[in-house]
């Protein structure tokens, strides 16, 4: 097999089979095929596409690439969630609690954030004691005594999808629905669970710009799921404006906790709820929805899945203390007001730009090497659709430097004279 | 700028500025853009296409990467022939002297061969004592002196083509009419000719294998002319099977004194006096294609252009007496005889296949470091259209090596009970 027959092929869209899809991604991975033949398939892959099979194909040699997780020996029903990426996106740490304390086993592996996104695990480290690190075997005996793990990607899993990710982030061939489905899915098929539900964001903040590449990539990873034997379900949602009212790990992990003490922000709620009963019918709970909704609410209101949460906390070493009052959360050295200089209807909160801002206070990593600022971020004070005054604060920015320049977040905001609709949550 | 950016417009099929052109050629040539972001640019280029002025300011831009020669103190009347690319190709051995004797100053430089095509630097080195390395001071006082100089290319012509060229060599992105035409006419642009006249070949020992390819490059070709001020024309000619009789360096040599003497192959007389009448046509000596022929056939009856070779090869330090009697020339160890194992009408004598095989000799390279032989090759004794009986020679084959394979040579023929007609040389 010859790799440049295999570029040639994909130049001219034809359709490359498995054993050529094979022979790439393991010979890329081991570093036998050069970087500047990968970025010449990658970009033919970008604009000539591949079909389904092709797609599975290269997934499950991305899967194969590395190790693959067992949790059989916990259950053989358990359930992950991932999101495609946002700014305020704090759902994982909310929906996995609930899910857990309505009887499903839940081993979650995260990550960390990158540019705008954040990730699951530098808001858990927010916990003061709070061991992203557990082994595999710790975490399933964590998941087998209280239901429930989280902890950080452990193993080395589609180390070719690592490869091929930083190649094509510097080569301007990051956006392809083929190419982004078979690399989130690489990675939760490789984390060895048999249902997946996703999150897949759309909006300024996100990945996928407009609705119809976000269905275009739901289809996609659907797909990938049936012909890969994982029952996989999407739920698209808007990332125009921040999801909830914070942004930034510790401010994050606070409006998480409010959450399930029952003080739900209405967007908030809407994607908990949606995800939640995806989750719950995918695992055999229930086939209705509404009746599915009913039963997190129920969790909710009852105090089990914050009762949960602090069983999740304790177990992995955090202090329980924060959890059960956060006041104890050590604070930003600032906390600035922004405010409206003219009255009208917020008609947009560029998520973007807040989660570039936020990346820009600490909250977030440029580079993957850059450390992050755990107590720094934003609250958002009003969202879009609500009438502001004059003078009126519609964030409070947390910060360690008192020069920050607050009129930059001018930019992410336009309001409007006229009166404004809050806008749909769920877009699917 | 930024190249992220400009390979991100290209893959979006947008056009490229003439500043993000030239950043891209000069940032490439000087090793501060890495070969995995070219590549990646260079596949979409391929796929996706360049619009003419796009192609004009590339081609341009990489006339600006190096040295550019100045000819006008021979004359601002200098004609420029290119192939590009065939076997048994020894057009410009033949058709430069004939060019010289009718008064035009032919200051050529020219390449040396890579796989199955050959090179006319490599066939003049056949000759004992010819210096293919004049300097150009030297190459110019020649012209000066006895109307002809053939050099190897001298300075440091587009060495972005050079780069670039190597690349798409290993990235399958060779086959893409713009960066062909753009490769092509930087080389020409920078070795100062007015005039220019391609002989672009179509066929199975071309790069263009079919006749609307050569015509699009053709047309290319034309268009970049026109907007870089060198009036260019282009032949389209058959390279299905080889031209002439004669593949090998030495042999081709031969059979060019012997058509520069009167000897002419049919096909090979019909591309010589289609590329001369233009290239007389170009350099004002008459509009009339056909009196520019009857020019030629004069010129090689009366022995004026056999007479301007002599002369090119005596002012360039070769012995001049290989010329006048060439049976001196060494010949290879062996001439083996390759027959026909059946009756029948040539109807292919597959000029690739033919050319690998030579190839394979000795007479060519796999790789620019490669050696050649020039005494091996092949001289046929039959061609397409030609009838022939089993036991009949075909071939003969000339090798340093007894033990060649003849029986691969059946590959490139195929014989046929049915007439077959001799097929059309000179195409567009």
């Amino acid at each position: 097999m010859n790799i440049i027959n295999i570029i040639d092929k994909k130049r001219l869209n034809k359709e490359l089979t498995k054993e050529e899809i094979d022979f790439f991604i393991s010979e890329y991975t081991k570093g036998a095929i050069p970087d500047y033949q990968a970025s010449a398939l990658l970009m033919a892959i970008c604009i000539n596409g591949m079909n389904a099979r092709e797609i599975v194909d290269f997934t499950m040699s991305m899967v194969h690439s590395g190790d693959m997780l067992d949790l059989s020996d916990i259950s053989d029903n358990i359930v992950d969630k991932h999101s495609t990426g946002g700014v305020g996106d704090k759902v994982t740490l909310i929906v996995m609690p609930i899910i857990a304390s309505l009887g499903i086993p839940v081993a979650k592996m995260s990550g960390r954030g990158l540019g705008i996104t954040g990730g699951t695990i530098d808001k858990l480290e927010s916990i003061p004691g709070y061991n992203v690190n557990l082994s595999l075997e710790q975490c399933k005996e964590n998941v087998k005594q209280h239901g429930i793990s989280v902890i950080a990607q452990t193993g080395d899993l589609a180390p070719a999808d690592k490869k091929i990710y930083a190649l094509r982030d510097v080569t301007a061939t990051v956006q392809s629905i083929p190419l982004i489905a078979s690399s989130i899915m690489s990675k939760k098929i490789a984390a060895g669970a048999n249902h997946i539900v996703l999150d897949v964001t759309c909006g300024k903040g996100a990945f996928m710009k407009d609705i119809s590449m976000a269905k275009q990539l739901a289809e996609t990873m659907i797909e990938i799921g049936k012909l890969a034997n994982r029952d996989t379900r999407c739920v698209i949602t808007a990332m125009d404006q921040p999801l909830g009212y914070a942004i930034g790990n510790t401010l994050e992990v606070i409006e998480a906790i409010n959450f399930l003490k029952g003080d739900m922000p209405e967007d908030l709620k809407e994607v908990i709820l949606e995800i939640g009963s995806e989750m719950l019918k995918v695992c055999g709970i229930g086939e209705d929805i509404e009746n599915n909704k009913k039963l997190i609410l129920d969790s909710i209101n009852s105090g089990k899945a914050f009762d949960k949460f602090k069983e999740l906390v304790i177990a992995q070493g955090g202090d329980v203390s924060y959890i059960e009052d956060t006041s104890k959360f050590e604070k930003a050295t600032y906390q600035l007001e922004f405010k409206a200089t003219q009255n009208g209807y917020i008609k947009e909160i560029d998520s973007y730009q807040i989660g570039e801002y936020c990346m820009n206070l600490g909250a977030g990593r440029k580079r993957k090497e850059d450390s992050i600022n755990h107590k720094v971020g934003i609250i958002l004070k009003k969202k879009i659709g609500d009438y502001v005054e004059i003078g009126e604060t519609l964030a409070i920015v947390h910060t360690d430097d008192e020069n920050i320049n607050l009129d930059e977040l001018n930019e992410a905001y336009i309001i409007s004279a006229e009166v404004v609709e809050k806008p749909k949550v769920i877009l699917n």
